[in-house]
């Protein structure tokens, strides 16, 4: 592997879950791969899972870790090629990438869609240019598009729980919100479940909130979220704006929160948030503080998925 | 000692003021001990000798250290039950405690006061769900209430300065400052004085400034500070705000700034501080600059306090 | 090396450059040199390269570093003896810097000027002040008037470059900007390259930005840049704001942005910048992407520079 920006970075992905799952039941069995290798965490927005999941990850490696928060240490930084830069942009990330790449081996970032033009923010200029122009291995920890640090936790969480013989019924469920958010965990989640191709998959939104095709590759979409979640076994809830009004809040439709009244038609369902999670919003206190809820299990499975991508970044790039 | 929040949680302050001073003669005796522990230090709001001496002490115990910015590289905490969270919160510490539980060994954390309300303050809602939901030993780096850690060093300052034959004479002096500072240095050094017990105790500021009685328990209030300090063997100077009138400012009273003219009274007093000090408000130049003072000696004792803290901590939680 | 602010603290540079260039083949030859011994990065204001060149040096010598940001994470330091410090400084560094000296082995800072009145920045309270009161050795990461690791990279990076058998010429050419920018990094290349006194040095300016005689020291001034640069071997591009007219942006003069039409009269020079750089302001794109350009080179010469420093340090003021 030598980046690691979306599911197809990956050859195959239950051979890097086992390895995720192989480092949760010994976290400390290559501390020693890293030694002399260094990872850059580069931050242009607020992180709390993301950022110390893999600087753990990185430190039982044997890594050094160095974050950066970008937007608050450093400045902002130019992304349009031949920009004259006599306006607030202080750096061109065509200057900054090969100067980060001469001091890492590994850079990790994340950055954040603005939400007010798709073709910008789907155009990933970014992550590109320091994949470009950095020379060194790129990790996404979370980009405009997609979250594959998340998704491959997300899988890792699934096959961990899963014990029963049929393939896993999994829903993605929209929830509402107050805020215009990324569609990234989204897209990043039917896009490694697809990937995966172990499950029935099934995607409920209101109308109007379809997701890029280019992820969903014609997941049954059923906009009726009682019908979505019968039966299911996992009800991953995130919240998005549109894709195709891009960037805008149609609903807030409060009916679309997960209760456990909804969840009577999928009583083994093990249901699943990225966190953060607003609380009585996009899922009910009584979903979250009951045995339905993988949450917590879930983002502690951060690390071994960090962990897994890490070691095949420096074992696929060694010095 | 499972947390480490107030004088309750130590059942022999004496041996851990041993410990504290034994590793400051050896401080990497116990380079070991924290080998593949890890600890996170969270701040709600700023720090410079908290965070870094804290930092120091676990890495002289071979841990590793994350140091995560809450306020500023993360977002807002809810900390109400129920809260229906449509608001400027966006993750609940229901949710936030136990993901940082499964990433750290230890959680350290550094919350602060907003002085509105008496009994949201006191009734401490951050760590006491950091205690309750995150699963893991809790140390405090100062609360709304309470600050253990500065007392520790601040007894750790005194028994290795103290070589008189009778019991010091250690007086806690109110100082004018220009805005409302919280109680909980005061209430700390008052609840750590009484705990250990072996110092005659006297407590001085202006009327309105009392304390509450569940920290003082008792100890000697004298208005007057020229009575209050003579032959002290040890003064540590410092402003709050009233406890009774919540939060106000009832008195500049420049005349209560420390002065060597004052100090005629304790002439063999060392003067202490916890740092910040605003020179020339809370204490002035000539003090500060004279053999009286302590402030830096007591400062550089906080690695050694909380080595010795997190320490017994290890100790008392192996995996 | 006791302290590194100015090439006046290096008794022989080309040795130091030496030690960078050594370090540059044999990165971890010193990773035991700074076993138990700390290092604390202080900053006043945003660093990149600075900061993680350092980060990443100080790790190389197998330091521990603790990264402070003084001006988010902490508060208003107060610099003037004797001030009543009833408004926004909280702490005095008098208080500060002991402690901090005596929480690290190393106190590596960087302050900034405010460009508003010539005396008070070049005075460089700030920095004199913890090298007066810490008690441990001060690296100066840029000072209000120098910025000697900068030089001292930019150094190692023309002898490395330099191959010919005739003495470099070397040119310091000032590149327009849109906002007034410090003297330092051109006050410190023109010390160092003074100091180093193995090249033939021209500083090239438009009239009114004259730099301070102490640090040109009676280098050849050509104000015509096409003259200036005439069959140069390095072409070092920096803006800087007037010396005599303190602070002032004279004229934004964007005929003096370097163009490969200009590079014509130099064909075998290297392009220098300290970086961040303007494009298309302070350097064109075509020059900045030509072969002409060791920019990239230049910042990744950091590391060995600062390692350079650090070990100097450590082996000057062992324990």
């Amino acid at each position: 592997m030598k980046n690691f920006i979306s599911a197809n970075d990956v050859a195959d992905i239950d051979a890097l879950i086992d390895k995720a799952l192989h480092y949760k039941q010994h976290p400390y069995i290559d501390s020693q791969l890293g030694a002399n290798r260094r990872v850059g965490l580069l931050f242009m927005n607020p992180s709390m899972r993301t950022r110390i999941s893999t600087q753990v990850a990185a430190r039982n490696l044997g890594m050094d870790v160095i974050v950066f928060n970008t937007d608050k240490e450093g400045w902002q930084i130019e992304l349009e090629e031949g920009a004259i830069m006599n306006g607030s942009t202080v750096e061109h990330i065509r200057d900054a990438a090969p100067v980060l790449g001469s001091y890492f081996d590994i850079l990790c970032v994340r950055t954040f869609p603005a939400l007010a033009d798709r073709n910008t923010d789907y155009n990933e200029n970014f992550i590109n240019a320091l994949v470009r122009y950095s020379g060194v291995p790129v990790v996404s920890l979370e980009s405009s598009t997609l979250h594959p640090l998340q998704s491959l936790a997300d899988l890792v969480t699934i096959r961990e729980t899963f014990t029963k013989p049929h393939r896993p019924k999994i829903v993605l469920a929209w929830a509402p919100h107050i805020k215009p958010i990324p569609q990234c965990v989204a897209n990043s989640f039917a896009q490694w479940v697809n990937a995966w191709g172990k499950a029935d998959f099934v995607i409920s939104h209101p109308e109007g909130y379809e997701l890029s095709e280019e992820y969903t590759c014609g997941a049954t979409l059923e906009y009726d979220l009682d019908k979505a979640i019968q039966d299911a076994d996992f009800v991953q809830v995130k919240n998005w704006s549109s894709y195709h009004s891009y960037g805008k809040v149609l609903t807030t439709a409060t009916d679309r929160m997960l209760t456990l009244d909804k969840l009577r038609a999928a009583p083994n369902a093990s249901v699943m948030h990225c966190l953060p999670v607003r609380r009585n919003v996009e899922l009910s206190d009584e979903v979250l503080d009951s045995s339905h809820s993988i949450v917590t299990h879930q983002a502690a499975n951060r690390v071994w998925a960090a962990q897994a991508v890490l070691s095949e970044i420096l074992k696929a790039n060694t010095k």
